[in-house]
């Protein structure tokens, strides 16, 4: 019990449970990768000989997981999918699985998820958007789950975030439409409930209409889920609104393209009788005819980056650090001058 | 320790432990939904006074986390994500969540993500294609994982499916391009090393053309991974070939994306010059002009009745009962008799 006794070695463990000091080691560093008996015959051994000094780190390293959970609202669509590659390779770089579960854009339902995750014991967790219930950021400080936010950046909100500005890229965006002459613009928007984003897009028009000095008439706003049939629907609605929107602005390129199809099924031209802008810059907004002018997202390079982040937050390094990423405006041929 | 000591009940272990008997019932049915500290408090006293007479049940009950794991070769361009919503839907209907990982097509990748998932607790694995070592197989046994294969039918092998004949449904298409009049045909399929559909789909394609009396000849294979870009790489490679083919089937949907962009690209008309086909009817191929005729899978129909056979499988009902989704070939615009 004095001073004077020789610590035990790796080896020691090793000897005293039957197994190579790799797997001694495997078991205190990614204890997810030895099956449960060996695991716990080495732990065992562990305790018997005391080999770590340092209890809390013992237990630190024995309940790191080297996975991480990720909630998106959705797997439809392909609107979070090159992002969270992008995160999952960067992930791997570093050691790490990703464990993903989506929410269909449902608070109650994200709830339950981050429950479940937390549970099967990730070692952090990526959020899209900072939207939700204060008591859920309480549950994850209690747990010790760090949290990064992605697709959103607040620099002022209580989660660190690796983002976009929504807010400020729609703004841009509507700007451009109002350059070009448009005075009569409608807004197809996802949800805005629970949902920053789509919400900082609709406050980027109205920035915009106010800079330039339009009253709030100019703008007339659907709200809809995201899909590329309602977007269609959407569409179809603001085309019997008086008066007729010369600029169809989409919440995100999913919309756009629902949009898009139904102008074509209407026999309404784009861009000659009506403009058609999206957001996002997804596979499909250059494949679409006409290709969608909208605002491009690097979702691989926030994918990467929020990676970097959330690792340096689970290994200790980071509190958690916000960083914007620049969007830009991507013209192609859905958005010209109105007609008259 | 006689057998005329009265058993404990539900109401001794909560009072016991200091919680609600819900709370007892909710620790060994869904342990997941309780905090560490109540359960390992509920636990200690279900010990104490060996409330469950059967021990196997109760760890069987504890180890229940009515969570379920699916493993999807990549959350990219939609290909998996329909059938993958409906997959979840129908377990969260039955009170179970979904934790996903993506491979990226790489077997090595996803032997770790299996790894993970099992490690993590999940009560159940979704995987898919039958094409993997058998290693892989034997684990997931001795560690009493049931896993339902997805996205490919094969009654023969060794692990149960609900899924659709790859090689019917392609062949079908074939025959279709043959009716047409092509006997130049170009196939671009996915790689088919460690990917049973995308083998199935050129083996329908050959039996197609061996029950039509048509040589190996009639037909020039390229293989790529799958993605926008490739198909688009594949097709411009194809028309260099001679004889240059006057259809080119792709082994999915976003592969042909890809083979008609370039064709626009290279001022081919599609389908005048050219026929293309697709398989999976994502939504893409509804959109894109002309749109693509393909093979539907009923992704929605596959993914509810997987998570159906998945669960009981779980909660001990079925051994592992195989299904064939039946598919039908949709006639769109990419697809017409050949000029000469």
């Amino acid at each position: 019990m004095g001073k004077s006794r020789t610590a035990p070695t790796l080896n020691d463990v090793a000897k005293e449970a039957g197994v190579s000091t790799a797997t001694v080691s495997r078991c205190l560093n990614s204890p997810a990768r030895v099956v449960d008996e060996t695991r716990k015959r080495v732990l065992k051994a562990v305790d018997k000989l005391g080999y770590t000094p340092n209890i809390a780190a013992r237990i630190m390293a024995a309940n790191r997981s080297y996975s991480i959970g990720a909630i998106i609202p959705t797997m439809d669509n392909a609107i979070f999918a090159r992002g969270l590659q992008a995160f999952q390779d960067q992930l791997r770089e570093k050691g790490y699985s990703l464990l993903v579960a989506s929410s269909a854009y449902r608070p109650e339902i994200e709830k339950d998820q981050i429950r479940t995750l937390v549970a099967r014991g990730v070692d952090g967790l990526l959020l899209i958007g900072h939207e939700r219930k204060h008591e859920i950021y309480d549950y994850l400080e209690q747990h010790q789950v760090p949290a990064l936010v992605a697709w959103s950046y607040m620099p002022e909100a209580r989660q660190p975030s690796v983002g976009f500005d929504n807010r400020g890229a729609m703004c841009d965006l509507a700007r451009r439409v109002l350059a070009a002459g448009h005075r009569h613009i409608g807004l197809i928007s996802g949800v805005t409930e629970g949902n920053d984003r789509a919400l900082s897009r609709v406050e980027g028009v109205r920035d915009a209409l106010a800079k330039a000095g339009h009253g709030a008439e100019t703008m007339t706003l659907i709200e809809t889920p995201y899909g590329i049939d309602n977007g269609a629907r959407a569409f179809a609605e603001m085309m019997q609104r008086n008066p007729r929107p010369t600029a169809v602005m989409c919440g995100n390129d999913v919309l756009a393209v629902g949009a898009l199809r139904e102008a074509q099924s209407l026999g309404i031209s784009v861009p000659g009788e009506v403009a058609i802008t999206g957001f996002d810059d997804i596979e499909l907004a250059e494949i679409i005819s006409p290709s969608l002018t909208t605002v491009h997202v690097p979702h691989r390079e926030m994918g990467r980056k929020a990676a970097s982040e959330l690792i340096d937050m689970v290994e200790g390094r980071s509190a958690g650090q916000s960083t914007c990423i620049s969007t830009h405006i991507v013209s192609r041929h859905s958005l010209v001058a109105p007609k008259n």
